[in-house]
């Protein structure tokens, strides 16, 4: 049960309501209210619940819960008296219905008289503006974006409608589309980690690129992004990047990504749609990566890698290969005891 | 010796003094005097210095330190004219007598016009609010509780007494105890990463728990600690953690911990007490390390972990096992050549 | 082409001004004028590119630039009517005339009524304080320095001339000399990772040292340098270091190294001049790193490593060994199969 200080709950639904929200199939009382969305283990009689992953299928048949979303080949499994909602895609239709009771916060318009906003910024209708907020020179901001507390909005940049810009963060130099989230001390649009060297030491680079963000990114907290030296970075439509990732300058991410927290992609390397980077993975800097790649956690990718291979170890090679001389040299230790 | 223009030193003491406060057997004379703390290469007759290691043992026996804290076992190698504090914990007793000659700057109660407060906020007595502080509505501050320069404290969340939040840290849906301190760039109670992928792509789930840090917990600068998904996520009292660390939603920590910098650990894990993970670690998700376990830098834990193992490699294996398959590999490289 | 929202350009420079910028010897049409930079792809007459990897030696050779930086040996390899810079430093050379079209940007004096600064700080001539700063007590700012939106500079920290701190930076117990940059969300000079573990849990040892910056470093956004324990950390003039770089209290880096995102480097090492550690390698704590070492991305350093020399893997061997065991347990893996 979520706590009531920090979330509001917009239920109750009755059983109809909810499976056309979730485009699933109603198997029970459709009349049936429910209040909020629980865990199986926890869910009573007036909870919706959801079972994803057959490891569950134990607390499933002993769950309270009023309504659960299931796979229609467990439907047999449900105790009984439990309401069901059929589907194929269990967990997004959890998604779905826990997004219903637990609908985004939506901002308030105010500008609050703390914030700095220069006189050639544009605001949209709807904006929040929250105190030690910095907006700088020819900013744009679209509607009902709300700037959290403290963030900083550099000369020229663009936002568009429904963003969600957190405390402490900087953007510079980056256009960002709508419905983008960046998490709270996120870093975007700085300097690219370029220079020549010399024997007379190092000489920056000016790094002429900016950051393009694509609609309905997600960006974690005290995640860098560093602006293109001379191309832009880009990260394509709905990609979702988590808490402390490093994106160098030129990098291009396509659409629906997902990169774990603490992984790096070095400057200038390209990397096609629905590609998975797991947690500390590292990628070499000027690589091509295709489509539907999914590479390990603590990968280190030396390489090219061809669309919807899937990569481990370091130097990254295909994750079959890597599991296969993890075994090998297990069994020589043993060998030699 | 401590630049003046940061420190505070709140000598002299005597070595009376000095050995109650470190629970030490004083061999020597108990009148003298001592001005502050140094280390065994730079102290002089007016400085309190010790010894933990033996590596520094010819160092110990050269030093001008008029007190050195000493095991019992090193005492007849002092040089001659040295008093002694003998203890068998002498890096802790260290820690005491130093933070006698310097203790915890306290501050002074002030709230800044220049911070932003709800007019809801309950704040304590002995609170210092420094400018450019957000605090949000319904916020409990503690007593003594300092929250410096452009944190920014998220409506709903409770600080207890005596905690330090420092400079750039942004805290939401938290419950925080006593005399917890926050470093810098600290991000907190920001959503995890949870989200259902479809073909249509990725719907973010709402992550309805919170972040619940118990007394004495001390938080390195720019970590990340995402709330629970459902669950709280929660650190135990006494756990000490790093810089840039990454704590994901529903992670449990238990008492007593100590996470290195740049270390991971993924959503639902579950970590018992007096557990150390070493730099740049990484864990997978919803796992069960048990008390006291060690994993060694830069390892990668795929599995559980009993009480007690040290572990190391990735995917992490018994520390022993690791170190011997580094040996053998080692041994054919030599082979071939 | 520079978005001009973001970048201003100072051009037209004929050839003889550049070739005298670049140290460059002009081969061709010394009068023809050029009005911006841009790559060897992209570039028209009206643009200088330059080439400094073979690699790109076919678009060289089809490149439409009127004016090219490019090694004497390639200069034959030059399309018809091309102008040409010949040096043997071309990527040197392109920076010295890029950053001559693009110079850093001066900030212009201003002292923002929204910052707070301390009737005791001494602020020099010509320097922009931007709005939500907060200036300590006793703190020093040299001529010209740029104090960016909300960052942070605590009690007593002396900072040189022409430096930019960016926006979200906090920085404590510290001195910074000149020409110093400092990204977003840098936290700099807080406790380091130091206290004493008995039986009733861990002791923080109070951080008495500095963090000590040299002229002409550059620092990525979100890394962390945690002040001394006794010594100072000190960061050597002309060092680069990347995003979300972990440094360590008391750590030693020499003149000129370069350290790449989310490497870390633990406690108490000293590393020589002109070293470079790739991105996520680790060093352990109380090493000796020689000048002009190299250590591979990802490497985990346990030891100490002499002048000149180049390691990769983990424990970090020299780099020719690290793949001959690479090469050697792939091999093993294939005999199986």
């Amino acid at each position: 049960m979520a706590d009531k200080k920090f979330f509001t709950c917009t239920g109750p639904y009755n059983g109809s309501q909810l499976a056309e929200i979730a485009n699933a199939e109603l198997r029970g009382n459709s009349d049936a209210v429910y209040d909020d969305v629980s865990s199986l283990g926890h869910a009573q009689s007036n909870h919706v619940s959801f079972l994803d992953n057959r490891k569950y299928l134990t607390t499933f048949k002993g769950s309270q819960a009023g309504l659960c979303i299931v796979h229609p080949d467990l439907a047999d499994e449900a105790p009984e008296g439990m309401n069901l909602l059929l589907t194929h895609e269990p967990y997004m239709a959890y998604a779905k219905i826990a997004r219903t009771f637990y609908p985004d916060q939506t901002p308030s318009e105010q500008i609050s008289e703390r914030a700095y906003i220069s006189p050639t910024a544009k605001i949209g209708t709807g904006v929040c503006i929250e105190p030690g907020v910095y907006i700088g020179d020819n900013v744009t901001i679209g509607d009902r974006t709300w700037l959290k507390a403290n963030c900083v909005i550099n000369n020229g940049v663009k936002i568009g409608e429904d963003c969600v810009i957190s405390q402490n963060v900087t953007i510079s130099h980056s256009h960002i589309s709508n419905a983008v989230t960046i998490h709270p001390g996120c870093q975007i649009g700085q300097d690219g980690f370029g220079f020549a060297s010399g024997v007379q030491g190092h000489v920056r680079i000016p790094q002429l690129g900016r950051v393009i963000i694509h609609d309905h990114v997600n960006i974690g907290a005290n995640t860098t992004i560093d602006r293109g030296a001379g191309p832009d970075t880009i990260i394509g439509a709905g990609t979702q990047i988590d808490n402390l990732v490093q994106i160098g300058h030129n990098v291009q991410l396509g659409q629906g990504c997902v990169i774990v927290s603490q992984a790096g992609v070095s400057g200038s390397t390209k990397i096609g749609n629905f590609v998975v980077i797991a947690g500390q993975a590292g990628l070499a800097g000027h690589l091509e990566i295709g489509d539907g790649v999914t590479i390990a956690a603590k990968a280190g990718v030396m390489n090219n890698i061809a669309s919807g291979r899937t990569v481990g170890g370091f130097p990254a090679i295909a994750q079959r290969d890597w599991l296969r001389q993890i075994s090998i040299v297990s069994k020589l230790v043993k060998k030699k005891n």
